[in-house]
Order: C-alpha cells, then structure tokens, then sequence
C-alpha cells in the first residue's frame, strides 16, 4: 500500500472532525487534496479504527455516497478549566463528547498549588482500563489572566503571579500539556459546537469576572503575537471614571461591566455596604432591573451601553456575522442585547451591521472543556508523535472496551468519594 | 517523471515569494511538505524557468545548498489604484517590481467611466510583444470605499455608488480580475516588501482623505466576512462634537484626523474661509504646527489623540507588535508618534505594549501598487487556469526578451505621448 503522507491525514482528520459527519466528495473538495490521496487516507483511518462508516447518503443518480464520522472512542484528553469560582476537569473523547466531569473547589485569590491540579488529573487517569489510559492523547488547560513573553501566567483568580503553569505540568504529567487562554477555547466550542458553527467570522464575548473577547476571523481564531489579545475588558469606555481598575488605569470596560461591578455600583447606588444582604449575584441585579428598581435599571443600562460602545471599535475592524454573549451576561440576554443593539446603530457603519446577528451561548458551563478539547484534538494532530500515537494499529478488542456514555448527567457524585474503573 | 501535484506548486511557489530566496531545506520546513514533493516542485519550476538558481550558499559541512528565487519575468500583472488624487496603473513583473508605471487624472468626486480605466490597461497591453502579452496574468485593481454583499462598489472620491467593478471589468478585458480594498493591498505590501516582513501581527494605518486600519493577524491579512474590515476612520472617539461625517454619523474618528478635516479645523480655529490661502495640504498645517502656530498645534495634537484612542482599540483586541503609519501621516510622523503613544500608554494595558513598535511606511506612493501585485500573485497561483498558464513550457527566446527595468523612475513622460514597444 502507498505511504500515507502526514499532512493528507491532519487534513482529512481536521475536516472531518469540523464538519462531524462528511463524504469522500466533502473531504476532496474542502482540503484540495486529490482524490488517491484521501481515498488512501480514508482507507487508512478506517483500517485503524480512528474513522467509522456510519450511513450511505442518497445521491442524485449513481452510487450512493457513504457517510463518514470520526470514532470519538479513539482517543481520549483530559481538559481542565481553571476560570470560575471551581476548578473543573473532563475526560473527552476525541470528537468532544464528556465521558467524565468533576469539580475541586477553588479558593479565590489564594495561590493554587499545581500538585492539586495534578493529583484531580491523575486519580482519574488511574481509574481507566489499560487499553483506555493507553488511548489517552494530552491534557489540555485552560487558563484564566494573562501570558507573558517568557511563558509564565499572572491571574488574580488562583493567586498566580509569573507562574509557569506548562513547564510545572510538563513536569509532573506523562502526557504532553496544551495550555490555552478560556477566551480562544470559547469561542473554538462555539465555532465548533455552538451556534458560530457556520460563521468564519465571529466574536464571543464573556463577561464573568473579567471581560474578554474571543474572535474568530476568516475561519481561524485570532491568537495574536504573545496570546494576548481581546482584552477589551481594558477598553477605554468611561473617560470620566475615577474607579481604578485591577489593571491600575481608569475607563476600563471592566470597571463599569463586569460583574463584580455591576454589583459595586448597584451597592453603591442603594447605599448598602459591600457586606449587606448576603452574597449578592449580578443576575440579581438583572432580576431587580427587570422588576423595575431603578438603581438597577441604571446600573445595567450604563453596563449595557459601555459593552455596545467597545463591541462597535470591535465591529469596526472586524466586521464580524455573529456576536455571542457568555458568561453572566447570558442571564441578562433580554437586558443587555436591545442596549447593545442600540449603542451599535449610533455608533457603526451601518452596512457594517447588515445581517449581524447577537446571540447567547447554549453551551453552557462546559464551553470551556469543550474548547480544550477542540485545542486538544487540534493540537494533538498536528504534532508528529500523538498522530503516530492516535493512529497505531488497533488493539484487540479496544473498541468493544468503551467508557460509559453518560456525559450528559451534571449532578454525577464526586467521584472522589466513589472510585471506580470508568471502564468497567 | 512523476506527476507534480498543484499545491504542491502552490506552497513551493508561496513561501519563495514571500521569502524571496530560499533553500530546499528551507521550503521542506516551512511547507511541511516532504522531500521528495518539493524536490519534484523545485525541478519542474526550475525547468520551466520560473525559478531560478541565484547562487550557492555556505553550508556547515556537507556540499553547499542552492539559493532559489522566482524568476520575475516569468509572468506580468497589471496593478491599478483608484484612491488618492490620481488614477495610478503598473506593469508589474511576477515578484512585484514594478516594470512602468503611468497616470491618469481623477477628476474628485465626478463618476469615474470604467471605459477610462480599460483604455489605459489596453493601451499599455498594445505595447507589449507578443511573447510579454502572453505572460500577463491578471488585472487587480485596487478600490476605495466600500464593498457591498452584491458585490457592488460605493467610493465616493470617485462618484461611484452600487458600482459593479468586478463585473464591468472582467466584461471589458480578456484578463482575469482580481479587486481588492486598498487597506487589504497597503498591508500585504508591508508584510511582503516593506517594514512588516518578518511581523505576523502588523496594524497598517492609512490616513488621507478617508481612514482606514489594513490588519495582518497571525501571519494573514484580516478579510472578514465581507471584505469591509478596518473601518477605523467610523470609530466613534469623540462623543462631543457636532460635526457630521460623511457616514451620516457624529463623532467619528475621520471628523477628527482625516487630512480634510485637519485643514477643515485648522481653517475654522484661524477663522479662515475654506477659499483662503490657495491650496492647503495637511502637511502645511503640520509644518505650521512645528513651527510653533498654538492654532496649528491644538489641531494635531486633537488628531493625534483621537488616532491614539482608537489604535488603543485595537491594540486591546489585537495586540499587534507593529503598527506602520501610512498616507498624510507620514509627513507628520514627528509629530503623531509621540502623540500616539502617549494615548497608547495611558489607555492600553502595560503588558500589551511590551515590543510594540510604531513606525512610518517607506513604501511612499507605490505601496497599493505593490500590494496589487502581492495580491494579484497569490490569487493567479490559487487559481487552477492561472497557474497552468504560469506553468506552461518556456517559449523559446523568451527569457531574453525582457522588459526594461527602469522601476525605479517617478518622472518618466506619460507614455502616451510617446508610444512605444516596451520590449524593444
């Protein structure tokens, strides 16, 4: 048989896996390769289990076209989530689909000792069936502050200041270590999974604890010189502001929109202290504001129309089809989507915004896992040795061996408390 | 002799452009494809004399390695530019230099007739001999304005509203047309030629009668969805003013630095008539301001922060390591550079500014011609038709029969008052 060359097999595996389900006729036409090559390729695949067969299509005359998906139990990736108020780990099949999910408790502020993160991704390693760890490609991380030129991370959420998060992981693990910042693996799970899936030109912004904006441009996502761009939360949109930032300037987006601000200032409108009434949520916020609070409506209009005001510099260089809300902005989606909507009408081109649309996410808390493990396939394919890895011949009796497929239940026990072999 | 796949060709004939002269390791590494593929490219191109052996380079051990570059008379594109004061043509040779160049007048703001570009592109077609008329390639033609989802051009210096270019065009030649806004062509030149060659993450700044924002991210230019990215010149920076522009809305950063509305502020700040003073050009009032005039300083330095607060959007977003500065920035580079930065400093976030250069273009009046050619080249070799043409056997003698080289001239006589064959 013919040497199959690496390069047809990325193509073949990365079309594929974009498009979920693809004919012969799909392949040859979106990669450019020719014929013999993906045909060889398909064989190939197929011979090792790493694509399956899953239907004939109708054809307009001739033969019918068989139908063609990725094996999803072919290869496996732990992703790993360290934004938010909880650290959170899956176990991904090779097309995304969540075997396994669990949570460890975070602290916030305080510093996170990466042998914690270690010992999460090694107990369930340690649960898999032989054949099952064997099938494991790479761990992929998701990190929440900033990248600097050497390599080291600074996020105020896990207490790290230069912290250099791949080489310690490199270190500790025997798989190879991806790491990416959430605002890229978010909009990879939309472009992917979500509603982006057919908009080469999209832009997901998140609004948590920071705002970040993630951008698809052209059919890629923008990862810039150093990974760092979409920082719009330190978009200058209040000029009068005197509320320093986390970043020590004034006028952030962030110091008027995130939630954390939206709280302060709904605080500080009702003349509460930052301890009154508990543990107040800017969906609650949102909630009063739609009850007809004033000091919560102004809150959120001011919010809303500093959001439209750096959205329209973004829709001016960018031109985007689609903008996608994430984050706590998703439980104000009736508040905040007119405000932006009307900031964006004053303030672009209106042929700019000819057939852009604004919508929330639906993917939910899992939009970040699933982005690591888009990243992960990704990245895992282009790298000569996990390709070599994914594609060595099949081991007897590996495919009949499948993790459970219960990766829709978000209430599983903590499995900590619960050892198993998923396997099993 | 084995059968040389067209992207093959294709990657060989990119990276050599782009990197003018190469080895055949350095092709291997930069391609990805394997050995044997591009030594196939490399022989067939070289044998059809499209590529060429420019000498030998030292090797550290082992037999020396060849240095290969396109041969730049294996093909000719015809670059037009429609923005600025001119109609700007160029015989340009396949690697971008430009072989003649000739101009017709604008008449500002009158419907250009597209017959008037045709009869130009012909005229100098007629004067090529028959073995140079049957290397042209292609036709692109840089456009002002914008670009509407039919397809239609509005540019208002030429009086051209729903204008279908491309279609016109390609009825009236027997070329190939490529389009293409002239922000897209000033970036690829830069990247391709000038200061941005080895930056993947460029900000062309164009500011004349309009403003626009050329963007190279990650190694390719930004095309967005439509072709209508890099609006910057619409981003609103001052909330104030009452200025209307010519988008119909206030605030814009071109009501603020375009060049027209740099001597429009000058003329109101001195109480002048916009008919005073015979011609004034945005260089006069940079020139004044230097010389210390308070009314021709307040102007730039309004310009030059506005410029800074919307560069800052960018940066925030994109996070580029350089940002050039083209058109009627360039004779006030001494002025708007430190005015830019001081925005840049105050208004983006420390880490974002790490390495960031701010330079002025020295491509001078040639850059959308030259950013023609580099588009036109990508095109032709992305085009099946094209390519075989480019490709085709040598004819005999033709290599000697070389246009004359004169690129260099700006003052040679209109050629039309003094027909020649340019081959002879």
């Amino acid at each position: 048989m013919r040497k199959v060359a690496n390069h047809w097999l990325r193509e073949v595996l990365r079309w594929t896996y974009q498009k979920r389900t693809v004919t012969r006729a799909d392949i040859i036409a979106s990669t450019g390769l020719n014929s013999a090559s993906v045909s060889h390729s398909i064989r190939y695949l197929l011979d090792r289990g790493i694509m399956l067969k899953v239907g004939d299509l109708e054809s307009s005359g001739g033969r019918p076209r068989e139908a063609l998906s990725l094996n999803g139990e072919a290869g496996y990736f732990v992703a790993v989530d360290l934004e938010g108020q909880t650290m959170r780990f899956a176990l991904t099949n090779l097309i995304g689909d969540i075997r396994y999910r669990w949570e460890e408790d975070l602290e916030f502020g305080r510093p996170l000792p990466v042998q914690k993160i270690v010992d999460s991704i090694g107990w369930v390693l340690s649960n898999l069936s032989e054949s099952q760890a064997e099938r494991v490609l790479a761990v992929c991380v998701n990190y929440p502050g900033v990248l600097d030129s050497a390599g080291n991370i600074t996020a105020f959420n896990i207490g790290w200041r230069s912290f250099p998060l791949h080489k310690a992981l490199s270190d500790a693990l025997e798989y190879p270590v991806f790491i990416e910042h959430d605002k890229l693996s978010s909009v990879l799970a939309e472009h992917w999974l979500g509603c982006a899936n057919s908009h080469d030109n999209t832009l997901f912004l998140i609004v948590e604890r920071g705002i970040g904006l993630g951008m698809f441009v052209d059919g890629k996502p923008v990862q810039g010189s150093r990974d760092r761009t979409g920082e719009i939360g330190h978009s200058k949109v209040a000029p009068d502001s005197r509320v320093i930032c986390s970043c020590g300037q004034q006028g952030c987006l962030e110091t008027v929109a995130s939630s954390p601000s939206i709280i302060r200032q709904y605080q500080e409108a009702i003349g509460a202290e930052p301890s009154d009434g508990g543990v107040l949520r800017a969906a609650d916020v949102f909630k009063k504001a739609r009850n007809g609070d004033p000091a919560a409506g102004a809150v959120v209009e001011r919010a809303g129309r500093a959001i439209g005001f750096a959205l329209s510099h973004a829709v001016s260089l960018l031109n985007p089809e689609l903008i996608v809300l994430g984050g706590d902005l998703i439980s104000g989606e009736d508040l905040f989507i007119p405000l932006i909507w009307d900031e964006l009408r004053k303030r672009s081109l209106p042929l700019l915004l000819e057939g852009l649309q604004i919508k929330s996410s639906t993917l939910g808390l899992d939009i970040r896992l699933k982005g690591a493990a888009s990243l992960a396939f990704r990245n895992a394919i282009s790298n000569r040795d996990l390709l070599a890895k994914l594609c060595r011949p099949a081991l007897a009796g590996w495919q009949s061996d499948l993790l459970r497929t219960d990766s829709r239940s978000r209430d599983e026990p903590n499995p900590r408390n619960q050892p198993q072999n998923l396997g099993k």
